[in-house]
């Protein structure tokens, strides 16, 4: 239930890192790439079937080491239907290697409209009575805007199910602080406040490990909010971005973490797509220099954290 | 440029609403149903088969009295990535009947993976060099939570492509007021807060009719906020749900205008797409009930608005 998977892989691999999934086609080796359009010519199936491809050798690379995938929606979207199908692939081979997949999608709409979303990515649609997965995720991020009406009708799903979802609390992107950081009367910030609703929300879904299936996303970037939202929020999960590429270090997301070192999962996108070719690697070697690159992040965080070890509650 | 193309629709054809493509197979009769189930049985494929056909003979009901058509993302990706195929089509088959498309997706991220998200649903996605549109809409709804990283990347987009936006603003549902309608230090509310970004981006995007193309959505179930936000944002063009189903009534929407009887288009969802479940009207009829009911919401409209006149600024 909630995070209890997440957490129990988290504490198996001692590594608290999700690898994102943000499958830019000039990220992928050339080889790759080429062999898809020659099949498939340079068409929405053609990028599809690249990303695919590419995702599975990351996958396989990745998944002895690393317990969860975090594929980026915007990025198969792009790609059309053709696209979204190499989503469900990617999420179904995911899991069928044993890890947890959050779909980073920022879903958010309310009541009926919510409900389908749920389905959509973690729940199961309804076609005359038989039932099938649209792309069956083991979590979903959430954009908490318009209330309760937007969020409610995902803790069923998520009840029913064994799923999570993060609600956009402290975004990574300096931007961020335009809305998300101002005071309300009374000294609460928008962030804050957010942050406030996602432990409310969560009390409707426990978990066994002392976290909640509600979850945050708290960018790495902001080390002292991190610090004091783990303090405010004793019950959230955090999906921590910003990590590498946007410029989070360690240092920056231990602040997340409890004392069992538990409570959070600092993602990497880019540095774990693209180590190859910041080493001038060969192209063929993308999916070895992607692990090699998830193990010194996960050596990083891991001397900052010591051990992580499981308390259940 | 801009809601330019939107505006001049709706002026031609007299009628500022806009018809909500929400296509759940319960509101879809029997005989389409049963068809696309015979020849692609109770799968993702005969649902979206179902739902498309149902969306054409929708369109082509509406399209001689209707501007515009807003497929909600929602109903379209929980039938999976054939439902996303459903989508593409219903935006395609709108655009040849000469409709303006909204895309509903409240979608939300930052930088390249907005910048993604711009290219999925109104820009072109370059494969190879090759360059195809994934969804090809003229507008879509955003989140504007994260702030201006998460709209710039679209204001590119929109200006080359002459395509338009909607931030969410002050929304429809009861939990609205949550978050939206706390006020910061100062006095100044959330919702407000947003809407003042809108006015503040749209002015790189100005359009020919007095509107820019960032447009904000603001619901017809609170007539009071839109009375007072269509005074403080005179260039921002409002997309207002609520309508029907939702409760807000053509008094409700009526704030929404300016003096020209411009500013604003309704949408209605659920009254035209169930029109004939409602009247109890034989199910071959669905669309000419969906064109009845439209009808009747523009003339409801219109008895408050008078006439729409276009004055080019």
């Amino acid at each position: 239930m909630a995070f209890d998977r997440l957490i129990e892989k988290i504490a198996e691999l001692q590594n608290p890192t999700v690898a994102g999934l943000d499958p830019r086609l000039e990220f992928i080796p050339a080889f790759i790439r080429e062999k898809a359009f020659a099949r498939y010519g340079k068409t929405p199936d053609g990028a599809a079937a690249a990303i695919l491809e590419f995702n599975k050798g990351i996958i396989d690379a990745l998944c002895p080491v690393v317990p969860a995938v975090k594929p980026q929606c915007a990025f198969y979207e792009m790609y059309g239907w053709q696209g979204m199908k190499a989503l469900h692939d990617t999420i179904a081979y995911a899991k069928a290697k044993g890890m947890f997949v959050i779909t980073d999608g920022k879903r958010n709409d309310i009541g009926s409209t919510m409900a389908a979303y749920a389905a959509a990515h973690l729940g199961k649609t309804d076609v005359g009575g038989e039932k099938f997965e649209a792309f069956g995720a083991d979590a979903l991020t959430v954009n908490g805007y318009l209330g309760s009406d937007g969020v409610t009708p995902l803790l069923s799903v998520c009840r029913e199910r064994g799923r999570g979802i993060f609600i956009l609390v402290k975004t990574s992107n300096p931007s961020s602080d335009e809305l998300q950081n101002r005071p309300f009367k009374g000294g609460e910030t928008l962030y804050e406040a957010m942050g406030r609703f996602c432990e409310e929300w969560g009390k409707s879904l426990p978990g066994k490990h002392g976290y909640s299936g509600v979850g945050a996303v708290v960018g790495a970037t902001w080390p002292d909010q991190l610090r004091e939202l783990r303090r405010a929020l004793p019950r959230t999960f955090f999906l921590v971005p910003g990590y590498g590429a946007q410029g989070g270090t360690a240092d920056d997301a231990a602040p997340a973490f409890d004392k069992n070192g538990l409570g959070a999962v600092v993602n990497a996108s880019r540095s774990i797509l693209c180590a190859w070719q910041k080493r001038g690697a060969p192209q063929e070697d993308y999916a070895k220099c992607a692990r090699e690159e998830a193990v010194r992040m996960r050596g990083e965080i891991m001397k900052r954290l010591g051990e992580i070890r499981l308390e259940t509650v």
